[in-house]
């Protein structure tokens, strides 16, 4: 963990290289991702089943593709009731969310009489990567497969590893509370290649989302343009803003619920109160050596964890904006006067009793959100990423007429020609000789 | 050019390889890229400068890297008017068709007063590509820099290649009228990795967007993560439905407004009528020979063009789904009929007197279309490229009572402590002992 003060002289360098600090994987992963998809591409089921048997350690000959919907809704069935109950407030809270994010359609005509317009409509398929093993987390399926079963996606795939054979019962469960269509045992970037390419019963997709390790982040980033994907994924983040009326024990819990996913995540906190700073600082020690994540979270803090003070809060909303962080929190009593003025953040927490794991699980908003500074340019997962628009255009012969020479203007004026002719003959005018 | 009957045995595997045909460039200029943007990313300006002597020909330290405001101004104010004109024309109905995309805010308060939302803001900077040389289209750039304008975008940054250091005025005239607030005369996967990264007196952006060989494409394609970025894009295709009450002039020209941009752009043509098929095959040929474009636009038409005779056009429609078109003109009495059941498609042309090339210039919607079967996954482009969308959630004291019993619940079946703790202990309930 590093603290800053913005009052003290090397804050800027030190500030710049936070912001610059790559926490992403340096396993070049590059070249075998690149092998491996080539493989699946050309061999399909084969090359599958050869990688499965490698990484995964069973053969899809005997243990089979496909986990049938049966086994699904049995695993959904067999939760214990609080859990049960807690994923399907989670399930119809999230589907709430993202059925207000539905496009609209436009169509109208203008003053000229053209008509024009848009048509939003849901992409055929969608292939949903979920992680096996420690980081199988249902809330994550629930958050990538509501969003395409909202946007309207008739078949949804989902690949999984299943290490040594062996299934997650609670990744089944939610597999069948949120409607997903096939189920099959295959995970790596072989999973991610058998979506796309199609490999054995699994038939090719057209958008791949879904977190992964290197080698999915890798598999998906190199099918980008053969396959929609979501974007990138980095290791996540959390900045928390908070002034010294909060109790330092929150926020330490924020700060660590971040840490304890994986240890390249990061934590942030700003305040405008040093000896606030102090109590946070000490509560987060005292709240690891209590955690059974302590090793991750310990590792992730003292390595990537920041507390910055601040003059005062306005202080710190430009540095936010550099961050642009995947989780904001405004532990504040008026956030929305700090809000307003922030520009970019994937996810912000108002006040002081949201917490951000609350957005996690069962608030409604996505919990796939741009990280490594990509909320500069970059939004969560949404029903848009499962939906395509396809604009459209109608004239008549009197709103070619007012369109058409204009058209022919520039056509000709960029050199081409069959573009300009196929107005004017419409337009009834002299062709064009060249 | 092939020519395909539904009706002749054969048919399904010869438009199979005709949907699989790869038309993308085969030059493997991977490696290449990926050096070129290492050491733009090491070595800044000076990388920039001597790859800018490499390729165009010209030493950045004595043509200078900016071309300033004025030079633009002039170029727009010394066009022809009748050509001014139309490049007027075309960017006020850009910008109309594009105001209407902008995003909806969301911010409500649901059942158990959780205030949910969904904020969108423009990026802080854009950067777009636009290509020097015979490919320079100032079209283009409308169709790149006004929806960035639109989105709010305050600092839209342009680079092109001046090869020998010639500009081309018409580009300088739309940069100007569409509001690019610098340009750069740098091209080439230099000139994306300076806008990426920062080089000299260009400032990196957030996103890029624009068209490029395959070189830019390839360094778009890589550095899709460190910025946003538009769809990948392939060679240009356009399918033409139509039936025998159309004149094969009109058809032919159409055909060939695809074929003359690239010898890799494809031309395609269902019609249920295959006299009408001969009379449109006999047009093409016609007048290609009166085309200054005939080299290009023969060679693709030869080579990627198809005819295909359908027993009515009912036919046609999960052919064209297959194909997901960039281009699809619907030239019948009763477009809609067809457009209702159309899939997949960049973007539709609806009735015998809207030409696709209405759409290259002045309609207004982008012409910034999904290329190479994308249109099954992906949208052309539009205000939401240059903005993003921050999620929000606010809850207080009795909100969170609703909503953290079952986070808690989630958080510890997913082996995460530290978020369990971070709700509990604002639940005042007892401190999960883990």
């Amino acid at each position: 963990m590093i603290r800053l003060d913005t009052t003290e002289p090397g804050f800027a360098e030190a500030f710049d290289a936070l912001v610059e600090g790559r926490r992403e994987s340096a396993a070049d992963v590059t070249r075998d991702v690149t092998a491996m998809l080539a493989r699946v591409k050309a061999e399909g089921a084969d090359a599958v089943a050869a990688l499965t048997l490698q990484f995964d350690r069973h053969d899809l000959a005997q243990t089979g593709w496909r986990i049938d919907a049966a086994t699904c809704a049995a695993a959904y069935e067999g939760l214990e009731p609080g859990l049960r109950a807690a994923l399907d407030l989670a399930a119809a809270r999230i589907r709430a969310y993202h059925e207000r994010q539905r496009p609209v359609d436009s169509d109208y005509v203008d003053a000229v009489g053209v008509r024009l317009g848009a048509r939003w409509s849901p992409v055929d398929a969608a292939g949903l990567y979920v992680p096996g093993g420690r980081a199988a987390y249902p809330s994550s399926l629930l958050m990538n497969a509501i969003p395409a079963k909202v946007a309207g996606v008739k078949r949804l795939a989902m690949v999984t590893p299943t290490p040594n054979g062996e299934v997650n019962p609670l990744v089944l469960a939610a597999a069948h509370l949120s409607g997903v269509d096939e189920v099959f045992r295959v995970g790596g970037a072989q999973g991610v290649a058998a979506l796309a390419y199609g490999a054995g019963p699994i038939a090719p997709v057209d958008v791949v989302t879904g977190p992964g390790n290197a080698w999915v982040a890798e598999a998906k980033r190199q099918l980008y343009g053969v396959v929609g994907i979501d974007m990138v994924a980095g290791p996540s983040e959390i900045v928390v803003v908070a002034d010294d009326a909060n109790d330092p024990e929150w926020i330490a819990a924020d700060l660590l619920s971040q840490a304890e996913h994986d240890v390249t995540t990061q934590s942030i906190l700003f305040t405008d109160d040093a000896a606030f700073a102090d109590r946070v600082a000490a509560a987060v020690e005292a709240q690891l050596t209590t955690l059974v994540t302590e090793i991750v979270a310990r590792t992730a803090w003292e390595a990537n964890g920041a507390i910055i003070v601040v003059r005062d809060l306005d202080e710190a909303l430009p540095l936010v904006d550099r961050l642009a962080p995947e989780h904001l929190q405004l532990a504040v009593d008026d956030p929305q006067a700090l809000f307003d003025r922030v520009r970019h953040a994937g996810s912000v927490f108002l006040g002081r009793h949201t917490p951000e794991a609350i957005g996690d699980y069962v608030a409604g908003p996505n919990h796939v959100l741009p990280t490594g500074r990509r909320a500069r340019f970059a939004s969560g997962l949404s029903v848009l990423d499962f939906m395509k628009r396809t604009s459209f255009l109608g004239l008549d012969e009197s709103a070619l007429a007012e369109l058409g020479p204009a058209t022919v203007a520039l056509a000709e004026a960029e050199g081409l020609p069959a573009h300009a002719r196929s107005v004017a003959l419409r337009l009834r005018l002299n062709r064009p000789e060249n």
